[in-house]
């Protein structure tokens, strides 16, 4: 069953976004009007999963493309840079930012050179906008096809941050593994780590597998491996914001720490991205850059301070598993084992 | 340097505990003035930490004994008794609560074995409750300087919870190897894992270190993995709840995380605590009870829900970690070294 969450929308001229950081008590909705705005909305993580970041990231180029009074070739795709480069800058660490931008800008490049206006380049990149969401649902329901394979009978999966229908432009890449094996009633109960500092976990995952009437358990993260080793996880399903071509996986801070958990346990550890994930520039995840957020996300909850003033405080936002934890990368073309030696290279030719 | 907080005092026939619930936003004491007040107190967490607990529970059996009305040694010792059960049926993990009760009833079945009067043995009860204290504060600094020992120069030690002056009647367990290492111009910095989903970490040991001007940088749970993968941590200490004789470690939740991670990445794990807190009758940590707490310690935080509602939630509070994760228990008598094969055992004749 598919979710019912409308994760980004186009409408009347604005990128219309489910305001992530207000659920679950909201569900409100944010209207960018131009690029600025949906960079703004990245940036301050209304809208957050790499995958949804890359399908935003487009239709914020169709706004650029749409926003400014120029109609010249040469100004026009200098606008059009300028605003590719804005929207690349607001998230340093999901690859599918700059994937989705490149692709838009190479679109428009290519069609200027074979002759078309600015005008008509503007209205065709809204509909590879449109073109790149719908591929993303899709993608994420072969990836949930082709992971669900995975997963064995009255399953208790568990998973961490949010890969979900709100992390991508629907169904979700680990939670679209998790609704394809529900959807052959393979799912006995699925584990949720809570996710601090920013609780995607607890405020999301929850909220949307529940939604959909699968079982969840919320649990605090450092309760993972409590769990684990009590027998209560078969296997663990997570999403990726960027993986290296040799299967080093960079996904939300802990993500490292189930890895290592679920090997000590005899637990698989699946990771499920589309391959737009895959950076095929970086040999390992060494070079991945990982962002480093504020304080205050961890300092504060919900506007509430819980620690002491003046201490220092270190937030690193995501983490590199390496390869050797990662027993299957669940990708729409199909699966690999880098555990076994097999790496994501195999589809850098298709890239 | 010695902390300046005091957890645990009498005054006017009354307990007085600061109330941790509140720090670090307000320095506020809780005053019990008999015995249930005590167990109240114990049980909604105004005190925690095993060695705290175990003083605190003495100090409820010298009010038991103060508080009835009775004389006669008979009825005397049934209202005790029922006091020692009240006590200690509020938290059932550390055993510390259970060597205190045990110790303060045999203290008074002994003496008035003796022939001391029931208001003779009170008022040695309470004596013996302010010698507890003082004995407590005592071991934590021999534990501190057994500790330091194993602390190198320099050194990035990470912290999970708080067996500090909190956790204890003063001076702390694993914060006290911190402060003895910290007198030895040792101590580089300290990462404090903020300790889901009760932040005893973020609220407490991150508060009381910096009060000693202790460097502390807070991180979420999930983060200490990457600092371990990163090179940053040269060491983990950490306090117990209960040991088994075999060396396996009772502790808060995510200990058990910490001391996976910990072997991993190569770093030191140490473990200290009075040897009160081994349980000798126990031959593995696989017999330790395992408290579950309310859902609404995960759901909420400081008042605010952060979850859906209507999911599941798990909430263990403490979790076992296998003796061969453990490169030494720290003790008021000295080092073991579980992970080589050393056990507690070794103070079994001198229990």
């Amino acid at each position: 069953m598919a979710s019912t969450v409308e994760t980004i929308g186009y409408r009347d001229g604005a990128v219309v976004l489910i305001d992530q950081r207000k659920l679950p008590q909201e569900e409100t909705y944010v209207h960018c009007r131009d690029h600025r705005e949906v960079a703004d909305a990245i940036r301050d993580m209304v809208v957050r999963g790499a995958p949804a970041i890359g399908v935003t990231a487009a239709f914020g180029m169709a706004l650029a493309a749409r926003e400014t009074g120029l109609i010249d070739a040469g100004p026009w795709i200098d606008h059009l840079e300028s605003a590719a480069k804005e929207l690349g800058e607001t998230r340093p660490t999901a690859v599918n930012l700059f994937w989705a931008i490149g692709r838009c800008l190479d679109h428009a490049r290519n069609r200027l050179s074979e002759g078309r206006s600015s005008g008509e380049v503007s209205e065709s990149l809204l509909t590879l906008a449109h073109e790149m969401h719908a591929e993303d649902v899709a993608m994420c329901r072969r990836i949930g096809d082709n992971g669900a394979e995975l997963i064995p009978l009255d399953a208790h999966v568990l998973t961490h941050c949010n890969a979900g229908a709100l992390a991508t432009a629907g169904y979700g890449t680990a939670a679209g593994v998790i609704r394809s094996a529900h959807a052959q009633s393979k799912i006995a109960g699925v584990w949720v780590d809570e996710t601090r500092p920013f609780l995607q976990g607890a405020r999301l995952t929850a909220w949307e597998l529940h939604r959909d009437d699968i079982p969840v358990t919320l649990i605090s993260d450092n309760m993972a491996g409590y769990c684990m080793r009590t027998g209560r996880v078969d296997c663990v399903v997570v999403g990726s914001d960027r993986i290296a071509r040799n299967g080093d996986v960079a996904n939300k801070i802990g993500t490292y720490t189930v890895a290592v958990l679920a090997r000590e346990n005899g637990v698989p550890f699946y990771v499920a991205a589309p391959t737009s994930t895959i950076d095929f520039s970086l040999a390992s995840g060494d070079d991945i850059p990982i962002e480093e957020r504020k304080p205050e996300e961890v300092t504060h909850i919900g506007g509430l301070r819980v620690a002491p003033e003046g201490i220092d405080v270190f937030n690193p936002a995501f983490d590199v598993t390496p390869a050797k934890f990662v027993d299957a990368i669940i990708t729409e073309k199909g699966v690999v084992q880098p555990s076994q030696g097999e790496t994501p290279e195999i589809w850098m030719s298709e890239g």
